[in-house]
């Protein structure tokens, strides 16, 4: 598989707002140990199947950047060539960002909840006050237009500015033979496997993307996908092997 | 001054042959504890002054990798795009890679040693097996084509290399507006210093760049230097406050 794979996906480790189950879009929270740990693991993997990238795309968000430094120094590769774009980011969530999932049913009910996590085209109650202090708009999204600046987004419009940077940058490079690492987010991910399997939009929002497992790909010159795996983790921390 | 200072170069913090006192040159070593700290502290000194960068440009070796990283990490500035580029390496020290500094002067004299330390068209012997096996041409160097790759350089060498990534890309940067960050070797800081400031040969090779020590400067639409500091490093260790 080495000789010919040529895309590996990750979702970022467990992050603090994986952990305490909150809606997290793009509040930059960081990485739990057991996230920095599981990216540790991550990282055996791929070099457990010896893979090789030549560059690596990640999110502005720090849970995917510092997911993807730890892939890089664990595999000594930290002097492979970095992407970094907003449009990787997760689904921005709106007013739920920072809400925990059990406080958002109570506050909108169940049915309102399911609808913004599971229909393609739900977007959520766009960004309140609250929830706008938990994602300071900073020098990182200084090329957006505030016209462009997301304030709750359906998974379709994910899946759009997704499917730019996949045209733009991840395509071509792929095209012209190189193998490419992307450090991503669920939905983000969700929103790149819909595009290369082309998954339905019905089907795309029962996607599930794990944190921190690896899904290798091989595509075709054309980009459609010849063999898909999630690589194997190969638990060796110490807490695991007592 | 943080409103005009539009460029920052610090050398990475103490590396493992810094404390053994070998030369390095593009052998691929790592920080020291100490290392890791003094960059810490640079990255204090940096939001002290409250200077800020739009890109970072390193080399492809990991002592600058990881300071760089440090610092972007301490300064909540993971988001800011880096770029790598094989020509900010420290000098190709030849086969005195590896060797202690007190070995090189039993082997070759304290004449020689001093020569290839502090002459400015002074190369080192060129690169030999045992110091060749400390310095694996891997992919990072694929761009190069063989008669590229150095064998050992003078510093007027390194100086010539680090000049073509400041005409290409830093400079054009710098003049667009943005405010850069270097983290950079001895050696190719001194060329930039050199270029900057437009030393002469003979000066060049006693200019002094200490470890994770921030050197601002302020530069007017040609590149010239209006204002120059070297911040101060506040020590607030624990080790250090006791």
């Amino acid at each position: 598989m080495a000789a010919v794979a040529n895309l590996i996906l990750v979702r970022h480790g467990e992050s603090q707002w994986n952990r305490d189950n909150r809606f997290t879009g793009w509040a930059d929270v960081g990485l739990t140990e057991e996230g920095v740990a599981q990216m540790r693991d991550a990282a055996a993997a791929i070099r457990a199947a010896g893979l090789e990238f030549d560059v690596a795309h990640t999110s502005v968000l720090r849970r995917c950047i510092r997911s993807q430094w730890i892939l890089l120094e664990e595999l000594d590769r930290m002097w492979v060539p970095q992407v970094l774009d907003w449009r990787l980011n997760e689904r921005h969530y709106g007013s739920l960002t920072g809400r925990s999932k059990s406080e958002t049913v109570q506050t909108f009910g169940v049915a309102a909840v399911q609808r913004w996590r599971r229909a393609y085209d739900a977007e959520p109650p766009p960004i309140d006050a609250a929830a706008a202090a938990l994602v300071p708009l900073d020098r990182r999204y200084a090329a957006l237009s505030a016209s462009a600046i997301p304030h709750g987004e359906s998974l379709h419009q994910t899946v759009a500015r997704v499917a730019a940077v996949w045209h733009e940058s991840i395509a071509p490079a792929l095209q012209s033979g190189q193998r490419v690492l992307v450090t991503g987010h669920g939905n983000g991910l969700r929103a790149m496997i819909k595009i290369i399997e082309e998954v339905s939009d019905d089907d795309t929002v029962h996607l599930e993307v794990g944190n921190a497992t690896p899904v290798v790909y091989q595509l075709d010159a054309e980009l459609h996908a010849l063999h898909k795996c999630a690589l194997p983790i190969l638990h060796r921390r110490p807490s695991e092997i007592l």
